[in-house]
């Protein structure tokens, strides 16, 4: 890996977040099939459809700039997805099995929140201001999948809390 | 591994952080060496104390709570940890390392604010009321120090522009 330009640091970046959103589209269904809450299933099922729609939308950056995109394994991604095997494999299927996927959910939307951050300060710099559009794009829609899977998460705490009350 | 309660849940999670946080206070002496600019220099420099702290907040949070930590090694921070490595094997010092250690600052930074974030929402659920507000003092410094790398980022890419305008 050599980076001597931005416009190289931009690339790896797009590479990284495009590798990113590749093993995700692999770990969506597998999250959707793991969780019992209907609203759960919902929000990854959903997401899954968003995620094909980034992974197009980084195509056509690609595209737009006449690009080629460097083939890496994003290593953190590997991580956050491997953390997400461990739930599956370690918490029985119910309420608290949904609590801790919402929580590898939240690091997942943030490490795609912050990997689109940077690419959009790096677009900015380089003056590709075509680009600039589709990757707030997707930095809204990772934003508002961070949002509602925490909102998701107070509603099933407060059903868990009261189903332990009744 | 095996989690049956959300005490189990929020005990696996604090590990899990807690290993985030091990690791992250040998990587930031080698981000700080790696980096040029004085201002991220100090950055990184700033935040590792700022990590041992939240480290012995951890310690507090386990004696307090009369719990026991795992032994786990958080996967995704691993994965981090190692982009890190790679910006600095691929990037030759100077202001273009200094913009990708920060895009990766970043991630590790949300990273955190997602975990403690889960956490605080968990100990909430628990009734554990001295613990939180030490979870929050350690939320309010991640996202602190997500936003100083954002700032110092837009500031070094202006340096950049205006030293390539001369």
């Amino acid at each position: 890996m050599t980076i001597k330009t931005i416009e190289d640091l931009f690339i790896h970046e797009l590479s990284d977040i495009y590798s990113a959103e590749k093993q995700l589209t692999k770990s969506l269904p597998r999250l959707a099939r793991a969780s019992t809450a209907p609203e759960l299933k919902e929000a990854f099922t959903s997401h899954l459809e968003e995620t094909q729609g980034q992974v197009e939308r980084i195509d056509q950056v690609v595209e737009l700039l006449g690009i080629r995109l460097k083939r890496i394994k994003c290593a953190a991604m590997e991580g956050l997805v491997e953390e997400g095997k461990e739930v599956i494999d370690g918490v029985e299927e119910g309420p608290l099995r949904d609590a801790a996927l919402i929580g590898g959910g939240n690091k997942v939307e943030h490490y795609e929140i912050a990997s689109y951050g940077t690419l959009i300060a790096l677009a900015k710099q380089l003056g590709y201001t075509d680009a600039v559009p589709l990757l707030v794009a997707t930095l809204a829609e990772e934003k508002a999948a961070d949002e509602k899977l925490t909102l998701l998460s107070e509603q099933l705490s407060k059903q868990m809390r009261a189903e332990k009350a009744a």
